[in-house]
């Protein structure tokens, strides 16, 4: 049987005695068929229906685990998000001990898939900016009137900072309703980039309900919105993805929801896997993680193996912007170069505010770290 | 400030030497403002959008943790699933040591939600079934032949059964393709019931990506399905809830995809809250889920907890019915009847399979088992 077939590998610590082979066994079976091997029809079989165990490594001692590469016929998931993340973690999530540390789609899916729209060279080029990371913000916090959040993005656009996103808080609340709050900030965002010749790019947070979130995104484009702030395990791992490329935006992911993923060490997938390899492939031109250092739990090999996962080759797919975030501060500009180089969009939010009352004076505070942590840098090399 | 407030109890398990109120603290601004409490303008902490601390109290020693009760501003959910996730576990699924034990909407968010459509009265009302739990089984394995699955319907159908559902692996696959698979289904599903005058209901699995996913619904009821299997995690946590309400169809939820909220008692949701209270508030009739004793990780205590999730009272909300699966067997229905009482849906699928190589018999010998674990139980009330 020559049909294609992709491939996970799983971490696999044994919470039993039986041999991993069995554990590997298990998740064929569990994430297919669903059935006893021995009730497995032979046709079913033969055609590579079941997922079939490729490779077992043990991990270095004392690890208990071991890395199992097991393959899926590559039409079980038929280019299909929500297939693809059943086959691969559906019913096992629920079971003991499984991490995804890999997963190696095929050519023609990742074509099918599609990666990000415009990725790190499309980027740069609408914003005319390279050879720096760049800078971003988030509008917050929940609950200003829509005119102190247009104030606050328009200074920031003033001082100079290359993306704008809502906090992502910011839904359809009645205090700032999604139209009003969104064209009133891009209309701010708009206005600032008249004055300043620069071209600073506006993500809102897009999160409506299955009813909404379709006219949500279409309003956001329509406007002139650059891209959209998508949280995937909020609205449907595939709805943002799907319409934002469909309206033509570009995709920045969120990580909210997903961090039961990341817990135990030894169950769920890791940052780099879900956050990186799989958001970058299902569309994500930019991707926000909490960084380590801030106010959550990442190590800072987690955090560089995940902006690794947004950058290295794979296939057709572009490259994307890692997105450090998550309690960074002006102060830590010069570590955050140092440990993610120049193709990287730092978010910094709360610390801008405490930095200064006037936004355009935090964010220019932003620019001017940057600048001279790049100086540095090159003075160094 | 009289603005209406929900509650959500967080199981918090300290992971540094800070005090409990500090813990509680970072919550209420993490899943609000976020932004450090003292950047929160005084209006905003006035309007009550910050989350607020409404009790904290020690869990019995030796556990070090707190069960801390946090209220949030009702409209700041504005009756949408996704705002909803967001605001109870968005970036605070990304700490570590917090587990939601109780979710305690208002009247109103119960009533805009909706909840189960039919529920265990307007189900058993379908079927005419009253006095027992009811008999369930999946359509599988994934690869058969349409006409191969649609024989395996037909026999459980003749025999009894009152549930049929797809393997929730059935999704649109090119060696099944949805459409073609599910008329098919439905089909041999309702000339079987002609022939017994029963009302076998049949729940195909509806997974479709965004652009499919309506017409998939769409589909299914002009077909006549009775209702919808969804895994609400997989297609966007209110993409299968809205669809099956718009078309009228009854709601199976599927448990994919969920399991990392499970896998850490400290951590996550409890089953009970996510595929309990949280699916049966969004509109589940039947709640699948790994009974113990099965393949997979759940307590005894868990799945009772979901169980009573699944019945208990709730503002204007229905009860739903839980549907315990996962590994069991006709051999266990006593069990499961001690352990669920009437009012529950019982899923067997692969031993039905071993049980016999007929569908009409497999399903015969479940729902004899059904019978006299009833009249058991009668006999020694």
């Amino acid at each position: 049987m020559s049909a294609p077939r992709f491939h996970i590998i799983y971490r696999i610590t044994p919470d039993d005695s039986r041999p991993i082979e069995a554990h590997a066994k298990d998740i064929c079976l569990e994430e297919t068929v669903e059935i006893p091997g021995d009730c497995v029809p032979p046709a079913i079989w033969e055609a590579g229906i079941v997922g079939q165990v490729e490779a077992i490594s043990p991990c270095p001692a004392p690890s208990p685990a071991f890395d199992v590469a097991i393959s899926y016929r590559a039409d079980i998931v038929n280019d299909s998000i929500p297939n693809l993340l059943n086959v691969v973690f559906g019913n096992i999530s629920i079971r003991r001990g499984i991490k995804i540390i890999d997963i190696r789609l095929t050519a023609d899916q990742l074509r099918a898939f599609g990666g990000p729209r415009f990725g790190i060279a499309g980027l740069r080029e609408r914003l005319g900016a390279y050879g720096r990371p760049l800078a971003a913000t988030a509008i917050k916090p929940l609950g200003l009137s829509v005119q102190e959040l247009a104030r606050l993005a328009a200074g920031y656009a003033l001082g100079g900072l290359d993306v704008i996103k809502d906090d992502h808080g910011l839904m359809d609340q009645p205090f700032h309703p999604f139209k009003e709050r969104v064209a009133r900030l891009q209309e701010a965002i708009r206005n600032a980039n008249a004055k300043t010749g620069r071209k600073t790019l506006y993500f809102p947070m897009v999160s409506g309900r299955f009813d909404q979130i379709e006219d949500q995104m279409a309003f956001a484009a329509a406007e002139g919105c650059a891209g959209a702030l998508i949280a995937p395990l909020l609205i449907g791992p595939d709805t943002g993805f799907h319409l934002a490329r469909k309206y033509g935006l570009a995709v920045m992911t969120h990580p909210s929801f997903t961090g039961t993923h990341f817990h135990d060490p030894e169950h769920g997938m890791t940052p780099a896997m879900l956050l990186g390899r799989l958001f970058r492939i299902f569309g994500a031109d930019i991707s926000v993680f909490p960084n380590a250092g801030g106010r959550f739990t990442f190590t800072p090999k987690e955090c560089r193996d995940l902006a690794i996962a947004m950058q290295e080759p794979l296939g057709d797919v572009r490259p994307g912007f890692p997105s450090p975030a998550g309690g960074m501060s002006i102060e830590r500009i010069d570590s955050m170069v140092a440990g993610f180089g120049h193709d990287a969009v730092f978010l910094i939010g709360g610390a801008l505010m405490r930095h200064s009352p006037e936004p355009e004076a935090g964010a220019r505070a932003f620019i001017t770290g940057i600048e001279k942590a790049v100086s540095a840098r090159k003075a160094a090399e």
